[in-house]
């Protein structure tokens, strides 16, 4: 393996790739998604232990979502300076409440001392039809779920937000779109990384972004709703699921209108 | 989730459960297991990139392995202060090989900056019938794979074997076995472990084992051979597999029977 390729296959999460990897399980298509977290970059001091825990399992379960996939389980190898049983207690009780809202079984993993706080969670999903970043076509809409930058806004007043991943509309997204991912690194980051992947373009317009607070929420990330593609024919039959079009996939580049002026939306996000 | 509930989750790799959690999907049996390797415990050194990534994939097969599975993929998450093109090179082509040698697909992960050079792997595999370190019966002959005590050996002379996880071996003792696990943390921890979860005891004879160095070696562990129970009858019946007898199941107590005298075997291992 060359350089390059050690780089890529390893990175597979950071800028190249998608959310998870298929796997062939007898006639199942399993997704897996692994995500380091840790104190530094992760985990403001004001986060409880549950709220670490919740976060911990909503990134994964997040992963699994944003390619359509159902989570079947989850484990974590945690890594801490001390086991304090308070913290274990509540960081446990938050990976088990998120997990148990989508039946997913908290399936136990590994502990280690570490000098900082360091969490692993690695999730198992499957999917009938895994939808990867890759199928954008130049005239399919561009969609998102939800409400995007209340992270952001809630985040500045020293507050976390307990959001869910997106399991039940991922899965129903799936059936129609041409690509999809979490929107976990920003809006204007995952387009980006999106287009990379598909080798095309988008031209979103703001005033249509689903947006909460300020324009500082489309590049702050933290959100876990869902970005995806579809061919415009086909948004009637996307059912049971809050979403928004926001623009369309062009040739490349990634632009925005905003009071008619079109400008480039640069790749700035959420760096782990 | 009480404080013992989550602590005995979290730690189910440390003394308490198996090597893998065990999940249904579909017909199969998929076992999932994860890992946290961290620099000042596990990495000396001495020890190359390549290694370095050779011994995360060790250690996670070997758990697959300890059960009687099929490894089918690994996901790697690495932490390091700076991401060094040399290194990861090194580390990627160690799992690579590792993986090779088993059809097991090294299928990406997570990149992120931390202090602390930090691999926590996650391997999955398929199991016909899982065995647990849980069915130990009384009478059961107690045997082990290959020989112990090399890790050890060498690392005193601050030399790491490229040691394989017994994966051929694993599926071939599961048909007959009560009881199954690695023996990473060295052969007397790993009595004490299965031990507690058969709720039973073990009477060995030093002389049966297949010792190579010093007596440290039974208290040293990364050997990652495998330690199993099986009813004498169905002894014959394991072919193709190189173990030893090295004593029998009895009702409670780790005993040591050396020149005809019998001692209590400490509980002492690898401690990560």
């Amino acid at each position: 393996m060359d350089e390059l390729g050690a780089i890529k296959l390893l990175s597979r999460k950071l800028d190249i790739g998608d959310d998870c990897a298929v796997l062939g399980v007898g006639k199942r298509k399993v997704l897996v998604t692994t995500d380091m977290l840790h104190e530094k970059t992760d985990f403001p001091k004001w986060l409880t232990p549950e709220m670490i825990g919740w976060r911990s399992a909503l990134v994964n379960l997040s992963d699994i979502a944003a390619m359509g996939g159902k989570p079947i389980a989850l484990v974590i190898a945690l890594g801490m300076k001390k086991f304090d049983r308070k913290f274990l207690s509540g960081f446990s009780r938050g990976v088990a409440k998120c997990c148990s809202l989508y039946k997913c079984k908290y399936a136990g993993g590994d502990l280690d001392k570490h000098d900082e706080l360091t969490v692993v969670g690695t999730a198992i999903g499957v999917a009938e039809l895994p939808i990867s970043r890759a199928g954008a076509r130049v005239g399919d809409a561009v969609c998102v779920t939800g409400t995007l930058g209340k992270a952001c806004y809630y985040f500045k007043k020293r507050k976390w937000l307990r959001q869910k991943p997106r399991i039940n509309e991922g899965m129903k997204i799936a059936r129609r779109a041409s690509a999809m991912m979490d929107i976990s690194d920003g809006l204007a980051r995952s387009l980006h990384q999106m287009g990379k992947r598909s080798r095309a373009g988008f031209k979103i317009t703001f005033e249509k972004i689903p947006l909460f607070g300020s324009e500082d929420g489309l590049f702050f990330g933290d959100d876990y709703e869902l970005l995806f593609t579809v061919p415009k024919s086909k948004l009637r039959k996307i059912k049971g699921v809050k979403f928004s079009v926001i623009g369309e996939v062009v040739k490349s580049g990634v632009w925005i209108e905003k009071n008619g002026y079109l400008r480039k939306l640069e790749n700035r996000g959420w760096t782990h």
